[in-house]
C-alpha cells in the first residue's frame, strides 16, 4: 500500500492491508512476522488483531464501519466517531493512564485507531456471568469515573476549554443511538423493540403507563441538554475488560458532554442485570460493588472538587453535596432506562437472553422491567447506594 | 474603497468608510446623498446610522470592537460575536420577523452587521424610566421568548440539526462576561464591583451569606451546562425597541445554546429594577406586565408544544408543565441575580443609578439587593408571576 492509496478515500480494511498499514507505520519490530485476525463481536466496527510472532508483540486496529452491522447497511453511521473515539481515549489516557488502552495511532481517512492489544484480559460481562468477582473494580471504575468527569467538567476546565471540548465532541450519530435505543423506543410500540410474546402484557404495561413515561421524558431531556462534562457515553459491562488486578475502560466512541450522572447509571444498571440472574450471596456481592463504586467515586470526586476546583463556587459549602446528590438521583434514573431498554429493546444483554430455563428467563426478564420502574420512580427518594435493592 | 481593500483585514471604521462600504454594496438608492453618524452607547460595539438625504431611507451598520470599551482595550473580545449576532439575527428573523430589526448583509472579516434602522423606536430603559406604559410590550417579548426558545429546542428540531445549532453557538468570549460579571463577581470581593460606600455592609452580607452563594452556584451551573435553546442571552431592557405599537428586540451578540429561563429572567429582572423606583400604581402596572409576559410565554410555548412539537414525549400529559414550572424557578432565581448585579457588579442601570435624591438612591438599591436575595432564595416557591412582589 503506497502513501497515496492510504489516504486517498475510505474503505473497509482486510486483514492482509492492516498487516501492510501496520508495517508500513513500523509499530511492531518484525514486518515480515506479522498475523492479522478480525476479533469483533461489536456492531459497529471492526476489530483487528495484529501478532509479531517472532516478538509475540501485539496491537489492536480498530476501524469504524459507516454503517451499523445490526442491521445491515441501512443504518448509516458517521465514521467521525472514530475520530470521536481516539480524542477521547487521549483525555481518558492522560488523566487515568491505568484504567485506558494506551493509544499508538489514528487516521480520520480510514477511520481507524490503533492501540494496545488487551487479549490477556476478559470482557467484564461474560466474567459476571460466569460468577467472577473482582475485588478491586468498584475503586477502579469509580475512579475512572471521577477523574475523567472533574477533568473536563467547568469544576476545573476554564471556560473557554470546556466550550472548545463541548464543540469538539458533538456527536449526533452515536448520541442518537442512545436517544432512540436507550430513552425512546422501549417505551412506546416501536418496531425496533425485541422482547418473548409472553412478555407482551408487561410490555404494554410500560407503554401505558403515563407517569413513568413522564419521568423517562425528563431523563432524556437531561440526556438531551446537560453538558457537564465529558462522559464516556457506554459503559455498560462489555466495554469494560478485566484481570484479576487490572481494569480497562474500552470503547468510548459514544463520547460526548452530557450528564454527570450518566456513566454511573449505565454501570449501575448492569450490575443490576447480572444480580438479577444470580443467588443471594453473589447479589449481595454484586450490590457491595456498586456501593464501593459509588463511594469510590464520590470520595474520589470530592478530593479534586477540594484539591483541585478552579471554579469559584468550588469553595462554597455545601455544593459539591449538591453536586453529588443530583449525579445519584440522575445515574439511579438512568440506570432504571438502562435495564428496561436491555430487556425489551433492540440491543440485549447476555446475562438475561443466556438464561436455560425459559421459565427462569421470562420471570428474570419481569424482574428486571419492575426493578427498572422502580428505579426511575424512586430515584429523587434514594440518597445511598446501600438502599438499592433487587426489590 | 476597493474590494481588495474591504476583504483584507480588520480595522475599526470610520464615517467615511461606512458610507463608502454602503455605496458599493448599493444598499440605500441615492449613493451621492448618504451621510453618517456613529450613535454608539454600548460597550462593545460601534453603531453607524446611515441616512440617504434624499430618499430618507437609513440604515445601520454595526461594527463589533475587539475589546470592550467600558474598560479600554485592556480586555480583549472576539470578534466572532459579529457573526454570532448575524445568526442569532437571522434566526430570530425567520421565527419572530415582527420583533427583530431586518439584516442586510454582513461581513466577517469587518465584523460587521448591517440592519434596519429602527429610529423611529426608542429604547425600553429610558421609556420606562420616564413613566411611560407599552400595553402590547408583555404579549410580544412572551411571544418572542417563547417562539425563539421553542423552535430551537429539542422539543421541535431534530436532534443533529439542533446539534449542529449548539456548536455553531458556542460562544465563549460573551458567556464568559456573564459568567463573571452576573453569576460571580458580585457575590465575591472582586475588584469589578461598583457600589456606594454607604452599601459596603448590605453588600458583604452577601459575599458572607453562604445559603446564597450556593444557591447561585446552581444558577451558574445552570447557566454553563444547559444547552435547552437558543437565548438571546442579554434581554435587558435596553435590548428592546419600542413604540406606541412595535416592540423590536436588538443586540442577539450573546446569543448561545443556554437555559430556557435565562431570557425570561433577565427580562423580569430588568422590569423589577424599574418597579422598584416608581409609586404603587406604576408598580401595580409593571408587576401585571411580568405577568403578561409570562402569560403570553406559558400559553404561545404550550400551543407550539401541542400543535408543532417533535419529540415524541411532547403527546406525554404532564411534560409542558413540569417544563414551563422548571423555566419559571429558574427564571425567577436568574433574575434575582441580575437585579444583584445590577446594582453592585460593574454594569449598572439607570433606572437606580440616575435617581436624584441620594438618600433615595441608597434605599432603592438596599431595596434590590433584598428583592434579589429573595427571589433567588424563594424560585421554588413561587409558582406563578402573581406572587412576584417588591418585598
Amino acid at each position: 500500500m503506497t502513501t497515496a492509496e492510504r489516504i486517498d478515500k475510505y474503505e473497509p480494511l482486510t486483514e492482509q492491508k492492516v498487516i501492510q498499514l501496520v508495517q508500513q507505520l513500523r509499530l511492531l519490530p518484525s514486518d515480515g512476522a506479522l498475523t492479522c485476525e478480525e476479533i469483533g463481536d461489536g456492531n459497529l466496527n471492526y476489530v483487528f488483531r495484529v501478532i509479531d510472532e517472532r516478538s509475540q508483540q501485539s496491537l489492536i486496529v480498530k476501524q469504524a464501519l459507516p454503517y451499523a452491522k445490526v442491521v445491515g447497511e441501512s443504518w448509516p453511521l458517521s465514521l467521525n466517531r472514530a475520530s470521536i473515539e481516539y480524542q477521547a481515549l487521549r483525555i481518558q489516557g492522560e488523566l487515568t493512564p491505568d484504567f485506558v488502552p494506551k493509544v499508538y495511532y489514528s487516521d480520520t481517512t480510514y477511520a481507524i485507531t490503533i492501540m494496545e492489544d488487551l487479549s490477556q484480559f476478559d470482557i467484564l460481562r461474560g466474567k459476571l456471568i460466569d460468577g467472577e468477582h473482582y475485588p478491586n473494580l468498584g475503586k477502579h471504575i469509580g475512579e475512572f469515573i471521577a477523574k475523567t468527569l472533574f477533568f473536563t467538567s467547568d469544576f476545573y476546565l476554564d471556560a473557554e476549554t470546556k466550550k472548545q471540548r463541548v464543540k469538539q465532541f458533538i456527536n449526533p450519530d452515536l448520541c442518537k443511538i442512545t436517544e432512540d435505543l436507550v430513552f425512546t423506543d422501549p417505551f412506546f410500540d416501536h418496531d425496533t423493540n425485541d422482547f418473548e410474546e409472553e412478555l407482551r402484557e408487561d410490555v404494554a404495561n410500560i407503554w401505558d403507563d403515563l407517569l413513568l413515561k413522564l419521568e423517562v421524558a425528563k431523563l432524556k431531556k437531561l440526556f438531551l441538554t446537560r453538558s457537564d462534562a465529558l462522559v464516556h457515553g457506554d459503559l455498560h459491562t462489555g466495554s469494560i475488560f478485566v484481570t484479576e488486578t487490572d481494569t480497562k475502560v474500552i470503547d468510548p466512541e459514544f463520547a460526548f458532554y452530557g450528564p454527570l450522572g450518566f456513566d454511573i447509571g449505565q454501570f449501575i444498571a448492569n450490575i443490576l442485570l447480572n444480580a438479577i440472574t444470580k443467588q443471594q450471596e453473589q447479589q449481595r456481592q454484586l450490590l457491595q460493588l456498586i456501593t464501593d463504586t459509588w463511594e469510590h467515586f464520590s470520595e474520589t470526586f470530592t478530593e479534586l472538587w477540594k484539591t483541585q476546583g478552579q471554579e469559584k463556587y468550588t469553595q462554597v459549602d455545601g455544593y459539591v453535596e449538591h453536586v453529588l446528590t443530583e449525579t445519584f438521583e440522575d445515574a439511579i434514573g438512568f440506570a432504571g432506562c438502562e435495564i428496561i431498554r436491555r430487556t425489551i429493546g433492540l440491543a440485549h444483554v447476555a446475562d438475561l437472553d443466556e438464561i436455560t430455563e425459559y421459565s427462569e428467563l421470562l420471570s428474570s426478564k419481569r424482574h428486571a422491567l419492575s426493578l427498572g420502574k422502580e428505579l426511575i420512580f424512586q430515584r429523587s427518594k434514594l440518597t445511598s447506594p446501600r438502599q438499592i435493592t433487587l426489590y
